[in-house]
């Protein structure tokens, strides 16, 4: 199963993508898809979408796994980070493919076992899944490759309530209460900012 | 000139079409283009996407007017706003029409005389200058044909600073002053929510 990861961004969006095989997961393709911040904010947006959806046409992924993107979450760039999620979104159900979101706390907690993890630790962890010589290249987008391998391991996140725990093994179980946990922190956390 | 308004929405975006020649704007089209809430985000903006994308081709608007989306701005729905207002932007883009965008308070100015209006003295002004013989139907794209409006009285409404100010005649440059204050209002309700 090829695994399209995205970690939404304007100016910079990460895409990973991972062969998995049950739970041997490989290395297939990493980069950055750039819009310039200097140009209005249509051209930019236009940019980003003829990266993404060349690079799902390219990989023909499987399904896109994209990072959750939150209101409350970096108020100046939010609105750009979600309207690139949307993007990729809209260019995958294009092409009927499934989509999944993964919070990032999910996506920490999958690959490092800590839902609050460093970036660096992030990086060093899916270096070490992904079997790679030196940490991912370019470095903020080891970001969608994570999220790539938060989903390869626990593609539940996604599923809500009953419907996920019918699916889930004793070990999968245990993990969705722990992500249960960081949501719910999460959300005291986006209380906060209100 | 044709003008695409779009008053961004997931469940339901209005677009409304306008023809200006000059101060005489002429009603071409309004309509509502909707997603069902019980489907999944993607799905739902694809249907959006689609929907956007046949109206642009069918009308081939000579520039498409967004309603600005505010970050701080309805917390539970300004995510899927923003999606819907990228996916505008990224398919105005893509057919090279250019794009514009007006905040709720310069729309109200601009149709009204006041950026504080209520919603029906919209739709009435709406009427009234569109030559309509009743309010605009469906009511909720009634925003969308504003924000067509607003920009065919005032399209210099979304350039910034000195290179606005080279285009205005005397009438106009009364206008960007009280969009100016509308906006510094604006500005400090966003502050606010903080």
């Amino acid at each position: 199963m090829i695994i399209l990861g995205v970690d939404p961004g304007l100016t910079r969006c990460g895409v990973g993508v991972i062969e998995a095989g049950g739970r041997r997961l490989s290395f297939v393709h990493v980069d950055v898809v750039r819009s310039d911040p200097s140009q209005s904010q249509d051209l930019r947006l236009l940019k980003i979408w003829r990266g993404l959806s060349e690079k799902i046409d390219h990989f023909a992924p499987d399904v896109v796994s994209i990072e959750q993107v939150f209101a409350q979450h970096n108020v100046n760039t939010v609105l750009g980070t979600a309207q690139v999620a949307g993007l990729a979104m809209t260019a995958a159900a294009q092409r009927s493919i499934p989509v999944a979101v993964h919070t990032p706390s999910e996506v920490k907690l999958a690959v490092t076992g800590n839902g609050t993890a460093q970036k660096i630790q992030v990086e060093r962890m899916v270096a070490r899944i992904l079997h790679l010589n030196k940490l991912p290249q370019p470095p903020d987008a080891a970001d969608a490759l994570a999220q790539a391998i938060c989903h390869a391991l626990h593609p539940a996140g996604e599923l809500q309530g009953g419907e996920r725990d019918q699916h889930l093994t004793a070990a999968q179980r245990q993990w969705a209460v722990a992500v249960q946990k960081s949501r719910n922190t999460s959300s005291k956390m986006r209380g906060r900012g209100m």
